[in-house]
This record gives C-alpha cells, structure tokens and sequence, in this order.
C-alpha cells in the first residue's frame, strides 16, 4: 500500500499563494558554503569583501538557493507526494543576502495541470520570490514540482 | 590601481569551448548537503533510497549547481575579473548524480558584448553542460556572467 501523504497535486490550485520560512543565516553559514563551494573573496573573507564592489560578506547566490530549497522542505515538501523537479526557470539574485539576514519565501502557484502521460501524476508551476526581512525581493525563481495526484479525490486537505 | 587578472571579459568571445572539472562527490557529501539543506529521503538516507523511485542515494540538485560553482571557481573564475551573475535560464536536472560520480562541465559561449551603461563591463551568456564519467549529461543550465574589460586591449591572453 502507498504511504499516505498530507499533501497532493489537488492541494496546489492556480493562484495560490504560500508563504513559509524564516531561515537566517550567519556569517559562519556563509564562510563554510563558500569554502566548500564557492570560494569567491566576497563569499569567504569578511576582510576581503569590505574591499570588494559588495562592500562586506555576501551569501553565494547557490547558498540562497539552498536555504530556499531547506525552507521548502520543512513547509510542505517533506509531507507531499513530491517526485522531484526538471527544473528551474528565471532564477535571479536581486540583492545581497548578508550575514544576519532572515529570509522567507512568497510561492505563487502559476500554473497546475495533470502530466498526460502519466494520469496519476499532476505538474505544478511555482514563482517563488525570497524576502529578507526588509521585505525586499533578494532573489526569484520559476519552476516546474512533479506530485501524485490524490487516489481519492474525495479526501480534500488544502495547504493553508 | 587596480588588481591584475588573469582572464578578462575579452577572453570569453562568442563560441569559445571550455572543459573543465572532475570532482568526485561521496556518499557522504551527498548526505551532508542533504542533511544542511535538502532532507528528502532520496537524498539523505541510502536505505530510503533504495525504496524511492531512484532506485538509490542520489545529490540533491542544488548541490550539483554548487559543484558546478566550484569547478567553475576553480577552473578560471577566482583568476578572472568576474562581478557577478545577475541569474540563471534553462536549469534542467537531467539524470541522477550518484555516490561515486564525477563531473565536469562544458562551457560554451553563447554570447559576449559589452554593457552600454558601463563601457569597462562585458556580459558573457553561457551554457554549461555538466557530464557524468559515462558522458552522460546530468545537467544543464545557461546564465550570463559580468566580467571587467581589459584596460589595456594589447595585453591578450586567452583561456585554453
């Protein structure tokens, strides 16, 4: 038997809009992400970056990412009948994420519809827009979820 | 004065090919990004995994973008006069990256001008292609990067 789920393609109608999050990130966050991964002057060298065009320590705009991707699990995405993503769209950095910085997510659902090819599955069309806690737009990203569909529809949670 | 580079915009001209790369990504790794920033299990627990519709552990996405960074950053972006990337197209996880892959990327220059707001600024638009040992394609993506341009045009080295 299936795992039972809280959320399925039906609870991700068009125009819904969620908002989660709340992550923020610390300078020792920044530093061990560029270490590993991007090690760019102004992602690494609090130092450094008071030098660079940035005029102090920004978050690598793949940590941003990935924080948005963290905050997204612990919303929805761990209790969703998820299968994964193809891909992504328009994914723009705004504005620096800097030490201290609390962030969260605004998703607009943008587009949902059953995949033909596979009647039990349902493709969702997400913008998510990341704030800080200025509420300006840091960062923007479109993108296509994959989800089962509900087995019974009659069973109707929303995400609320 | 200004910092000398080794790689200015001048050296990214159009249809320009670069490969580059080669890391090998762990079980482990694929495990510790999974734990800091996407726990799905088929990300996070190889047992889970092997119940999942991957058949096995497999990177989280994101975290193939942030090796792809690192290749990047060690193949030519620490030495260039890089300033930035306003965004990302075209993101496609293609095919699973497992324990044990390596990766490299091609990248091809799909377009180079200079910005007409800032006459000692070029844009490069790129598509990296990232193959697996198998030269299979896991991933692609294409983005444009701002890079300073040469002061002194008589000076020309080229990336090879």
């Amino acid at each position: 038997m299936d795992k039972e789920y809280k959320y399925y393609w039906e609870d991700f109608p068009i125009g819904k809009v969620i908002e989660f999050g709340g992550l923020t990130v610390t300078q020792e966050e920044i530093i061990r992400f560029a270490r590993d991964f991007d090690p760019q002057p102004f992602h690494l060298d609090a130092e450094a970056a008071q030098h660079s065009t940035f005029g102090g320590l920004i978050a690598s705009g793949w940590h941003t990412c990935a924080m948005v991707m963290r905050m997204m699990c612990d919303a929805y995405l761990l209790e969703s009948a998820s299968l994964g993503s193809p891909g992504i769209e328009n994914l723009r950095w705004m504005k620096p994420v800097r030490p201290g910085d609390t962030l969260r997510v605004r998703n607009v659902v943008l587009d949902a519809r059953p995949l033909e090819s596979r009647p039990n599955v349902g493709l969702v069309r997400n913008r998510w827009s990341v704030l800080n806690q200025h509420d300006e737009e840091v960062m923007q990203m479109e993108g296509y979820g994959m989800f089962k569909r509900r087995a019974n529809s009659a069973r109707q949670e929303t995400l609320d």
